[in-house]
C-alpha cells in the first residue's frame, strides 16, 4: 500500500517492527504445515516455503491499536496482544473472502486458496482466527470489542453477498444507507476493534465505546475508497485486477451513487449492468458511465464525510494524538 | 445418534430443552440469509427455509457443560452461555469440515456446502464461530478454555489432513501416538472445553484444568468409536455413507492398529491400501483385512482405555456426578 500521507510512513514502520516478531512467535506454535500456509498468507514466505519479503500489507490496523494505547498514556507494548489479534483477524478475513469471492490474485501473488486449495486455505483462515481469539481470551476489557468485530465482519460479508442478488433498478435497489451499514460491518468493525482495544489496554477503557464508533466510520470511508480503486485504481499499485467488482454485480458505492443520480447516464448504466456486463467492452462502458453520472465524485465526497466524522471523534477524545490522526487519515488518502 | 446407555437419554432431553431456545435466540440476530443457513445446519429447517425437526444432533457437548455446572453445585442456567458456545463451535466445525473433506451427506441430509455452495457455507461456519466467541467474550474464567479448544481443533484438523499424505508402511507411517494426539485435538479439545467451562461457570474454576484433561481423553475415545462406525457402522443409523475414510486414505485408528499388528493380513492390507483402494471391491477387502488383522478389536480396547481414563478423573473430582458420568459413557457406547 502506498501511503500518500506524508507523516505516517515512519510511524507505520515503527509499529510494524514491534508487531512482526510478536506475530511470528504466535504463528510458530502451529502445525508445521499450517505455519507454512500462514507464512505465505502473511507474505513472509513464497510457495516453496522459503523466506521472502513480499508485500504482506503494512499493518495499518495494528498501528491504530498501538497508537491508540499511546494516545491514552499507555505503551505500544501494552496493546501488543490486541494489535496481534487485530492483524490475525484481518488475515483470516482475507483468506476466507478470497475463497468466497473466488479471487485469484492479491498483493501481486496467488491468493491462499489458489496456491494451496480451498480446504487448506479455509483451515488456515480458521487457524488465524483461533490464534487471534487466544490473544485476548483472558482480557475481558478488550475481548468484547474483538468479538463484536467478528460478528460485524460476518454480518457485513453476508449483506454484501446478498446484495449481489439484488437488482440495479426498481424498488429493490440497494440504498446508500444499506451500503453504509454493510461497509460499517464488513470493514468498520475491525477498525473499531483496533482502536477500542488499543485504548482499553492502554489504560482508558472508558473511551473504548467512542473509539469503536470512530473506527466504524473510518471503515465506511476506507471501503468506499476501496470501491473507487477497484474501478479506477492502477493494478500495478493495487496488486489486484481492475473492474472485478463490476464483472461480479458487486454493489459498490460509486455505482450505487451513479444509479441514484437519475440522469441519462444513470439510466444507460442501469441498462448495461442489467445485461450482466461480462465482456470487456461493456465493463469499460459501465465504468465510464459511473464517472459520467457523478458516481466517482459522490463516492469521494461520501468517503470524506465519513472520514471527517471519524476524525471529529478523535479530535474530541484524543486531541493530542497526531500520529494516530495521520494514520487514520492515510487510510482514506491512498492509491493502493 | 442412538444412545445405547440406558440412563442418559432423559438427561439429554432435559438439557436440550434448556439449550434450544437460547441457541435460537442467539441465531435470530443474524442477517436473515445467514439465519436461514444456520437453521438448515442446525436441523431446524429444510432447504426451503420451512421449519422441520431433522436430526440436528442430540447436543451431547452442551449437556456435558450443563451437567458439569450442576455437578459442582451450580445450575444448568449458570452454564448456558458456555453450553450455547460449545454447541455453536461444534456446528462451525461440522460446516467447515464437510467443505474440507468434500462430504456430501450428514445426518441423512445434504451437507451445508452441498445445499448452499462453498462460499455461503464457509461464511455460515464463520458466523457460528463468531456467535460462539461472543457468548463468552466477557467471561475470562471460561473463555480461555473455549479459545484453547479452537486452537486444538485446527491443529488436530491440520494434522489429520497432513496424515492423508503419509504412507501406509515404512518409517513415515503414522503412529498410534500421533493419532491419539490428533484425535485429542480434533475431537477432545471441544469436549474438554465443554466440561471445563461448565465447572468454571458452575462455581468451581479450580476444577476446570482437570475437566479439560478429562474431556480430551474422552475425545480420543469418541474419535476411535467414530472411526469404527465409519467402517462397520450402519449408514441407516449414522446418516453417512460407509467406507468413506478408507476411500480417502484417512489414517483411522482401526487401520493403523491393523497395520501395526504386523501379520500376513496386515501386509496384505498395506498392499491393498497402497494401490489407492478406490473401487468397491478393494475397499470391502480392506475393511475385511482390518478386522482380520485385529484392528477392530484393538480400536475398541483403546477406546475403552481412554474412556476409563476420563471416567477415572470424573470419579476423583466429582464422585457424585452420575448423570454426567452416564452421558460421558454414552458418547463412547454408541451405534451412530
Amino acid at each position: 500500500m502506498n501511503l500518500s500521507h506524508p507523516h505516517s510512513s515512519g510511524t507505520i514502520v515503527r509499529c510494524r517492527r514491534l508487531l512482526e516478531p510478536a506475530l511470528r512467535e504466535v504463528v510458530s506454535g502451529l502445525h508445521p504445515w499450517g505455519a507454512r500456509m500462514v507464512a505465505f498468507a502473511m507474505g513472509w514466505a513464497g510457495l516453496d516455503g522459503r523466506e521472502q519479503d513480499a508485500d504482506g500489507g503494512k499493518g495499518l490496523r495494528p498501528a491504530i491499536t498501538m497508537l491508540s494505547a499511546e494516545a491514552v498514556g499507555g505503551t505500544a507494548e501494552d496493546a501488543l496482544p490486541a494489535a496481534v489479534a487485530v492483524e490475525l483477524v484481518h488475515a483470516f478475513s482475507l483468506a476466507h473472502d478470497d475463497i468466497i469471492d473466488r479471487d485469484e490474485l492479491r498483493r501481486h501473488r496467488a491468493t491462499l486458496w489458489k496456491a494451496y486449495g480451498v480446504g487448506p486455505a479455509l483451515l488456515t483462515g480458521d487457524a488465524l482466527l483461533a490464534l487471534a481469539v487466544s490473544r485476548l481470551a483472558a482480557r475481558p476489557e478488550a475481548m468484547p470489542y474483538l468479538s463484536a468485530a467478528l460478528i460485524e465482519l460476518v454480518q457485513g460479508q453476508t449483506a454484501d453477498m446478498a446484495f449481489e442478488n439484488r437488482p440495479w433498478s426498481g424498488p429493490d435497489v440497494v440504498t446508500i444507507e444499506e451500503y453504509a451499514e454493510m461497509a460499517a460491518g464488513k470493514t468498520g468493525g475491525l477498525l473499531g476493534a483496533a482502536a477500542a482495544t488499543g485504548v482499553a489496554l492502554g489504560g482508558a477503557p472508558e473511551l473504548a465505546d467512542r473509539m469503536w464508533t470512530m473506527g466504524r466510520d473510518l471503515g465506511v470511508a476506507f471501503q468506499i475508497v476501496d470501491d473507487v480503486l477497484g474501478i479506477w485504481g492502477d493494478p500495478r499499485l493495487t496488486g489486484k485486477p481492475v473492474h472485478n467488482d463490476l464483472r461480479r454485480d458487486k454493489k459498490t458505492l460509486p455505482v450505487l451513487a451513479a444509479l441514484a443520480s437519475g440522469g441519462p447516464a444513470a439510466r444507460e448504466l442501469a441498462a448495461v449492468l442489467a445485461t450482466g456486463a461480462a465482456d470487456e467492452e461493456s465493463v469499460r462502458r459501465a465504468a465510464h458511465l459511473v464517472e459520467e453520472a457523478g458516481g466517482r465524485e459522490k463516492a469521494r465526497a461520501l468517503a470524506d464525510r465519513y472520514l471527517d466524522s471519524a476524525l471529529g471523534v478523535l479530535d474530541e477524545c484524543l486531541p493530542e494524538a497526531t500520529e494516530l490522526r495521520d494514520v487514520c487519515h492515510s487510510l482514506v488518502d491512498r492509491v493502493s
